[in-house]
């Protein structure tokens, strides 16, 4: 591995060059902002390695399709998103978002962690693979689509139109972290996800409180009221059906979620609060509550006066965001006729839902060989062999691939806990990029001599 | 009355002009703007008149108390306000809302209606009275103060410092209008209001809700069900004890409920709504329920995400305002702790409530001589005496001055149902502030010579 090694250290600053220049391009998929621009210098970087490479694009951002032959007939799937979360609030910035900046061993910008990094450590890898070697040891499939941020649309349409395009044995996933002690982790599954908005429009205009409270029907309580009716302060999710798909998780995964590490003290002084939901107590029943239950999230509430000091108003509009993440088998086109049919039959007719986003949860079995091959690949780099974790509590479009294959998904990349991802001064260690081209090699190596 | 009702109108212009100078005072007691300003231009226009008059100045904006002895000593009390509501939102105003300005007979402005037109209407009845017979018929007593629009805390510091400096016989209240048809109408009363805020925090910052929604605690959702228990789909407000106080209302307040034309299908054309809470549908029972029962109203909730599309996340805080208003006899304070302690006993030590403003329920006894006076007085202006209205749902000081005198307080005034006070486009007929003035004039001559 000497050889791979040095190439990645010696080279660093040629890839941190290019991973600046993906950086520079603002590629926000929420305001749908240079996304075309991006997928083109996306693409233009994998036909640098001699990738074949093909935009495909149904309405919305391009999905980009790299595709590169080894010396082993077996196809390793690399999975990565080029559009970045809106770079806002930019005064707790303390660079600029869109032009990467490294101080003292850290690159910052939008981007550095999620996903632009993790796409060109990877990169490097291929070219640490293809300097010494001159051919990859297995197929590489690369996909990398531009809306990850906004609920990957466009790979969905992409994957079910020509679902043979993205036929693999296995897949490395877009993210990849190490945890407080630096010891990487593999992640094998995401919550699906129903996302909503409610909204209840009582009256024209808004009201005086003094003339309408009394007789006039209200926005605000008819909201109140139909969320109330979701879920109950013991945290039972109230909607008929709701649990019938549930699956209870294997033994392999009861054990896994035992080894590791209690997070519960952690959790408790980074959030600063004094006791977790329900009762939990246990790292590992955090962890069971956490990623292989499903839960009921009210996001956000908007309606009336919400400034300083007393205004006595009866809002005539409200509207409230709602996030309902799923365990497999829940569905979450069922679980939004579940919920229009409860709120029907509690008499909510008039509060309306539309559904802003869905993915299907999707977890990869642990007892599938590549998931311990990767785990052990890291050992040389990291010091230790990977961390498992079976599932975590967000959402991703991994169900989209496992709809027609079940070739495993894991995780392995350049993350680590005050990455920022998604808030300011987002960031990546230097050094975690460099451990993580290093895995990947060995990642790929491994995958096509094993049987 | 003839001499009265040409001086009106022939020095109409004078007393408009008048009128503008305060209006060009943005005297916005929500910003603690000016409100000396304003008191200095009040007082100055009511010693030009002959009164004696002195600012009463506790912690806040001074409240202005002059006073004329007249030719019978029987006195009356008028209360006014000079402070007004903000303008915003500014871009909705046909002109500059701190410059009055006259387009077809109606006068624009902030103010021009709520409540300074009111108080320069009456200063222009007593320039008649004063120039027809000079001197005044009675004795007056007039109490200005600055800070009505947000709850008259130091009126309530200087009447209680001081109550025999304002003791009457009778008092004419700051406002009073015109229905549809151009009928006065004399209100007798307003309800309490105890106002609220919420608040919640359940953690440090906001949390990614793929991580925090199964584990830990969500404000908006301890707001929602903290809410969810103040009163329920029917409109029964639960909180123990609530209702012990609120007395039914007497035989002459149903007749003259039942008096007061049918206003329910003009409510549901302008609020655009096909049905009012509780399955009403007559006017007398919609006036009882809105004046004359207590209610609960949310004012507004804010928490989480609240722009457009899917924000993923679990809020640490969130906020309500919540107005109850009361009706006799039902003290704020009261409900204040009614409120803790239902909130406490349901297990909602979590969230916080401030009082934010309260004012006491109070009605005069529409049985009053000086109450059936004040409606006679008006045939003669407007074709018809005036429609009494027992109470209305909002609420105001009133209350203030019941604690220590039995006078009656009725409402007099040159309102209309488009005047849009606390609106944009505040506006104000002049053909009912020559009215307005022309029934003060008879008021004061007819409450003289009663007995």
């Amino acid at each position: 591995m000497q050889l791979y090694d040095e190439f990645i250290t010696v080279n660093l600053p040629a890839s941190i060059h290019e991973l600046s220049r993906l950086v520079a391009i603002p590629s926000v998929s929420a305001l749908q902002q240079q996304q075309t621009e991006c997928a083109l210098l996306v693409k233009n970087m994998l036909e640098k390695r001699g990738f074949q490479v093909e935009l495909l694009d149904e309405e919305g951002a391009p999905v980009v399709l790299g595709e590169r032959r080894g010396k082993v007939d077996k196809t390793l799937l690399i999975y990565n998103h080029y559009d970045v979360q809106p770079a806002e609030p930019l005064e707790l910035w303390n660079s600029p978002p869109f032009e990467a900046s490294e101080r003292g061993g850290v690159l910052y910008g939008r981007g550095v962690n999620d996903d632009k990094g993790h796409f060109v450590s990877r990169l490097h890898a291929i070219d640490a693979l293809l300097s010494v070697d001159g051919e990859l040891p297995c197929n590489v499939k690369w996909v990398l689509e531009g809306e990850e941020e906004t609920t990957s649309q466009t790979l969905g349409e992409v994957v079910h139109a020509q679902p043979q395009k993205f036929s693999a044995d296995a897949c490395i996933w877009e993210f990849g972290e190490v945890d407080e002690q630096d010891r990487p982790i593999e992640y094998l599954g995401l919550r699906g996800i129903c996302y909503v908005e409610f909204s209840v429009e009582t009256a024209n205009q808004d009201m005086h409180s003094g003339v309408g409270g009394s007789i006039m029907p209200n926005a605000a309580w008819r909201l109140v009221w139909a969320l109330a009716s979701l879920k109950d302060p013991r945290e039972r999710i109230l909607i008929p059906g709701f649990y019938d798909r549930v699956k209870p998780v294997s033994a392999t995964t009861r054990e896994l979620l035992e080894a590791i590490p209690d997070q519960a003290e952690a959790l408790k002084a980074q959030y600063g609060i004094s006791s977790f939901l329900k009762g939990l107590t246990r790292g590992a029943d955090l962890r069971h509550a956490g990623a292989h239950e499903p839960s009921c999230t009210i996001c956000g509430i908007n309606t009336g006066y919400q400034g300083p000091g007393a205004k006595t108003v009866q809002p005539a509009r409200a509207t409230a965001k709602v996030d309902f993440r799923l365990v497999p088998d829940q569905n979450p086109m069922e679980i939004f006729k579940l919920l229009h049919a409860h709120l029907d039959h509690n008499g909510f007719e008039d509060v309306k839902v539309e559904l802003l986003a869905h993915e299907r949860p999707a977890v990869t079995d642990p007892d599938h060989p590549f998931v311990r091959m990767v785990v052990e690949s890291a050992r040389d780099v990291y010091g230790s062999p990977m961390l498992i974790i079976p599932s975590i509590g967000g959402s991703g479009p991994n169900a989209i691939f496992k709809d027609y294959f079940d070739f495993p998904i894991v995780t392995a990349g350049v993350g680590h806990p005050t990455m920022q991802a998604h808030a300011p001064n987002e960031n990546l260690r230097l050094d975690l990029f460099e451990k993580g081209a290093k895995h990947i090699v060995r990642i790929m190596k491994a995958f096509a001599s094993s049987h």
